[in-house]
């Protein structure tokens, strides 16, 4: 068996889901959302997946589709992508992370990352054959680390991964570390592929500003979006992403020998989805701050420093605020356990457990408000 | 950009459907089906696509799925197979491959294959790091040639890829060959990763042996199925790997990196699909085989040498039978363009096209009665 690969456990969050099923928990742990699917993109599936096509779809994706992407792009970051060369469907977000690495990595050549990171991250860095640069931010502040970031740069650098909105920290960073990313990767002549998943899960009012939009930075960007983060189906595995051709190019030959296409009646119904009155995606966010404003509240209430969370699904809290003195994780599964309430350790997303803050936990707030509440009861009664 | 990847050009279906496209060609070129897909399937994915459930399914693929492929292989081929562990869903056959190929390649093992093959592999062997040792079989008899196969194997070999129904050549392995690969397998104490999507597509009263089931080979064999060839819905991406724990356990850690999970809706559709009268699935093989021979007749009467087929889509023509004495990609080129009918180059599935028998065609018989028709007077006009 391939080394790299055999020495990765289990995903943190199989292993949180399956604990919280045993235990009968609410489950705060796993990232998605509950009561969100829009119905009128349900019943385009519905009748797609019964009316056809049903034989192999175009490579890149369904015509359809793919504009409803570059004018998706268009309305709300002013980008303007040719669809037909600038993008591509993928089998979710987590292939087009892989598409992307396989794509422009080189046995040699080192990535950046910051941790905390998302679980496929380093694996598939690794696989592709890369060196895996990380810097970390951390709590409470998860403030980027400039200079380490530049130390972290070098002259092998192919690429850095960014995630923002980040999960786990629930960060978005700002457009002056925006900035300062940005020229890092052009002053090393390099690529950056953003995790842009939590793009419509940025709160108060604020927007997602794409790494890609900042100048010198279109041609060297590779964007990444989730139809399954956008539309709160996370079981749909459609994603996308949007690059210049030369950048697409390599990263489509990988797609093309990886999965090779994506099911024709759910590109048909993100593609109807897409095509609604954008305001929907606004109102998600609106939706969600709610849920978020709702759970922090009561975790404040139990005791919690709850982190600030600009974007995702996700709050992150010190557990030492209830008086816990053992690790995350010990957290984690003691609170599954003996309050029927599960989150995941913030230490699981850092390479190296040893050294990662060990005193947080993540709670995903996308879920009813029924959830919500049990959870905090559970929790005040436990502590 | 990764050298391995972008020094292969678009694959030749996507190029040759284009071109069929542009000239209004009779599309005998990718191999896809027309007018079999079951109703109740697709009402069945109708009804998950609204009904949901729409978040993450489990990382392995939903438990009635896992069951219903477990049974079918037990119904099938009598094998005993734990659903729990030895079986996972994943996003298409194609998907499969990879994550057989990067789960159990360590650089620098080889893997042996036998040309032509499937566009797919070469790419990833190499991508994974692996060392390609092909063999080949060629037109007419497409027979294994054992000696070359035997001196492929040595002690670096990891694995060989199998395809049986063979694409493009529609021959199928008989027990005798599969008991001379069996045991090479065994001798060098390597493992199989067996391409066996057109295992429902094996014609004349014969049925498909899975390498799998031969003595000594149940914990050596990888075997892919595909769900879009079994029920006829090549867009619908839901492939299966059925192996032993040791083999799947590092198999499903690449799984959970390259795409994690599989459309649930389809999923469930696939599961009721499995769970009908198995009678259904051999039904799909009788009415293949009268397509098959409808176009095979028509295109003999042309005076193509049509070559046996004992399985698969597709049948392969040498095309000097018509007095043609370009190579088959000028043959291809040429019939898209004058005749109004596309097929495929069989020198294109050869590593080394300089090398490859030049003189075949390969055109797929899956299609209405109609368009076989229309592409049989079309190139009966021609020649
Ligand atoms: C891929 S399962 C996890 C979903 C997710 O994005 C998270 O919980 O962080
Ligand atoms: C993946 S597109 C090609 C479909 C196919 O299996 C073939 O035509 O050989």
């Amino acid at each position: 068996a391939n080394a790299v690969l055999s020495s990765y456990g289990t995903t943190i969050f199989t292993v949180m889901s399956k604990l919280a099923q045993e235990h009968g928990a609410v489950n705060l742990g796993q990232g998605f959302p509950e009561g969100l699917e829009p119905p009128a993109v349900l019943r385009a599936a519905a009748e797609a997946a019964e009316g056809g096509p049903h034989q192999y779809p175009p490579m890149m994706g369904i015509p359809a589709l793919r504009q409803a992407i570059a004018a998706h792009d268009r309305h709300f970051y002013s980008l303007d992508l040719d669809p037909e060369t600038e993008v591509m469907v993928t089998s979710g977000a987590t292939e087009a992370l892989a598409d992307a690495l396989f794509g422009l990595i080189e046995p040699g050549d080192e990535v950046v990352l910051i941790e905390p990171l998302y679980d496929s991250y380093l694996p598939i860095v690794r696989r592709a054959g890369g060196i895996p640069r990380t810097v970390r931010i951390e709590p409470p502040d998860w403030t980027l680390p400039r200079e380490a970031l530049a130390a972290a740069f070098s002259d092998r650098t192919k690429a850095i991964i960014l995630n923002s909105p980040t999960n786990p920290s629930g960060t978005v960073f700002d457009t002056d570390e925006l900035a300062f990313i940005a020229d890092l990767v052009q002053r090393h002549d390099t690529y950056a592929i953003c995790d842009e998943v939590y793009e419509h899960l940025v709160f108060d009012g604020r927007r997602h500003v794409p790494l890609m939009t900042l100048p010198g930075m279109r041609d060297r960007c590779v964007r990444i979006g989730s139809a399954g983060k956008t539309f709160s189906l996370t079981s749909w595995k459609v994603g996308y992403i949007v690059a210049a051709p030369a950048l697409l190019t390599p990263i489509a030959k990988t797609h093309q020998f990886l999965t090779f296409t994506t099911p024709t009646c759910l590109q048909t119904a993100v593609a109807f989805g897409l095509g609604q009155d954008p305001a929907v995606l606004d109102q998600l966010a609106v939706d969600m701050a709610a849920r978020r404003d709702r759970l922090a509240t009561g975790l404040r209430g139990i005791g919690f420093p709850v982190m600030d969370c600009a974007g995702t699904y996700f709050l992150t809290v010190d557990i030492r605020g209830v008086g816990f003195t053992g690790t995350d994780e010990e957290f984690c599964r003691h609170i599954t356990v003996e309050a029927g309430v599960t989150a995941v350790p913030v230490s699981a997303f850092y390479q190296d457990r040893a050294a990662a803050p060990p005193h947080y936990a993540r709670f995903c707030f996308a879920k009813l408000d029924s959830a919500l509440d049990e959870a905090v009861r559970r929790l005040g009664q436990h502590f």
